[in-house]
């Protein structure tokens, strides 16, 4: 088969390099997009924006599905990314074969836009509770209780979560700041999940709150911020620091 | 050793039990509060009031530690409750033989209160993650994503949680909501989490709004709710509710 | 001058009638819309929309001016709306003459977009205002303070407000609850508010939390709802009435 | 009658002075706490304190009422105080004369707490009222809309209050920032009003909110800032500032 790839970045590249293997990878330009071209977004994107896209590509006669990956560069290496699909069934069975040789995980997870809707979802969900997690461990070590305790017993208990295994220990109890995922991506996936909730009437308070208390600390912190360091806001908002006092 | 117990409930009689194979134990009356006696508090309440009764015991003699358990019942009969102690480290040592005996994981987690202060901190953040992962999951379905892809793929990827993998599902997929936890006394803990922010003069604003919607669905609800029940009020908020459409 | 019209509702029949003293007004249809044209837009509206289409009018040498009106019927019967003009310096000067007739202030707020962005900003001012009152209020009420007096003391001092003057009495002090404006209205103008914000990647917390609030009183309230109805959902949310206790 | 008289400062002496002329005015000691004296005790502060207070003292005899005032230090200079006054009917009608002398307008506002509660009430009323003004109208200003402009038409309709009226225009428009009521008194009274909604087992999420915005923005602007700098902080939470642009 003959594959158009755009993209070659830090999770493009080795993306592109798994797909050329088993295929004929070609340069995009605007011929290539004849009736019967599937065309796979594997970027973040807005899911409303995905629908218009899908729905101008369909007057021409070309397939659209969504696509998102997570599982960063890692993952783009070793081909084990998780890809999520928007699309109809068909255009899923077509583009499937294709994402297994990047990805180990590809669920269609419903119509168009749906892949870009869960992906910013359940980053919403986790800007969320890293947020609250990093309030109630503040809270608890201005009480007295050390860092590296109120993280194992959060971790041993009902408040256990991805933040706060995998992505507050790091931070709160070594100290290390990387830079993983900038905030302003973080910022905008957010956002555009705030921007479904505004799209299908709906009453999520706490998103939200979550929505603005982020944009407030990326204005705050700059555009060359770990989203992780929204912990660092929430300290200055208390008047204090996360070092041990 | 002789040892007084109060509280023969659903996690106190098995409790005593354990403890009634190794020890004299005894009913409690006033007498027993002579110096050097060590009061064990393993109820779930507020850290300043520890504090003051500790401050009070401390007057005649009596040392405190406060040591709240989860686990459940089935810890509380298996003996495998995960126990966090507040206290100093020299009434800790004195516990910690005792409590080995009802549970697994005895943790000293700080000073008087500590113990009391972590376990509402901690169930603050899995209420406020029920709430965030409702709120996002209730987006996805109405977006045409089937609730239980869309838990799959929060549980694949970085906004995994106690609430996601373990509380979620069950209610959410397959319709079943028991009574596991009840909303008022999950409230309750939320209002003492609240409360530890206000003594510290801090600014937490997720868990602030986390707290006022869990009471305002408490009122809703009432008080025979189970905590999860909450997400039953953010459907009414979106004038929705969670059945398949 | 020739002037088309459209739109003979409540406001807008008496301000035709005003206009027709003074000018030819006829009925509206495409042709009108020839180089040279000005579009007054005396609605309430999406200030971005507002932007799009003065830009499609553009390109056909249409002028466009929006020029929402406040003052209710009995403004539009006596000719006193005050009405807040979004324009080019050019574009207010022509449409000026003819807003005098039907009414009385007319104030130039800003580039095309701004009367309609800055009416649904004072009705969110507004909107907010009403709840944080009613949420005081009711604390008071609880207390044991007389509603009545709880507003005249506020009226007499720091809290001060439209809704604390004009909206809330009648409804909480006398139990009369009439249908001014509905809230299915209001909650649009807070959430156009709320694109506002999204548009200018604004953190604006307190404005995401009120409209929020609105939007699961809609739900909760139905499409027939006065907008100060929302004083009962926040009685509702606290398990109780407004009903003298 | 022999007044007793505690707290000489910029409030209180012109309202010593005020007294003396018509009573015996005296510096306060512990022996003056005979049964049948009659505690007025006219500082904000918190009501459940002041319960506690009346009720410690009524085991000596001793009554108590709260009247805290409004009317800045021109008010107590010219006698023209609004003093909230909380008590039972019997000792109201003790205190009315005494406090009569001090102001103009004097409202029995409830049992003992009353006045302390509306006090803070109504202050969290203006503190809510100056934020969501302030982020409406930096979306305003944003939209490419004059800030006075912005004002007027808020002051014209809807959205008008205390704070859009007499706060906000000396600072936004003129850029005058004079310290007239502290901020670390300020939130002290919405800390108050939070902890009034706590005792009462109330869900007021709009309140919340408020209350630990101000706390963030107290721990960032310091002990020494104005209450309406708040508005500095809303300007910075959007990488802006209130500068005509």
């Amino acid at each position: 088969m003959q594959l158009a790839f755009i993209g070659l970045g830090a999770m493009g590249f080795p993306m592109a390099r798994h797909l050329a293997k088993q295929h004929e990878v070609i340069v995009w330009n605007r011929p290539h997009l004849r009736p019967g071209t599937l065309w796979i977004d594997a970027t973040s994107g807005d899911p409303n924006v995905s629908r218009e896209t899908a729905s101008r590509l369909a007057a021409k006669g070309v397939k659209f599905v969504d696509a998102p990956v997570t599982g960063a560069t890692v993952g783009a290496e070793n081909a084990t990314l998780t890809i999520m699909v928007g699309g109809s069934a068909e255009d899923f069975a077509r583009a499937e074969p294709v994402l297994k040789i990047v990805g180990k995980t590809i669920i269609h997870v419903g119509p168009v836009g749906a892949g870009h809707a869960i992906k910013v979802l359940t980053n919403s969900i986790m800007g969320a509770t890293v947020w609250i997690t990093s309030e109630c461990l503040l809270l608890a070590k201005q009480f007295g209780i050390d860092l590296k305790t109120a993280l194992a017993v959060t971790n041993a208990g009902s408040g256990r979560s991805n933040a706060s295994e995998n992505l507050l220990p790091m931070r709160l109890v070594d100290g290390k700041w990387p830079l993983i995922f900038k905030l302003v991506h973080h910022d905008k996936d957010i956002r555009i999940a705030a921007s479904i909730a505004h799209q299908q009437h709906a009453s999520t308070p706490l998103l939200a709150l979550t929505q603005h208390l982020f944009t407030a600390a990326l204005h705050q912190l700059g555009d060359k911020a770990d989203y992780i360091e929204v912990a660092k806001v929430i300290a200055e908002m208390n008047g204090t620091t996360w070092e041990a006092s």
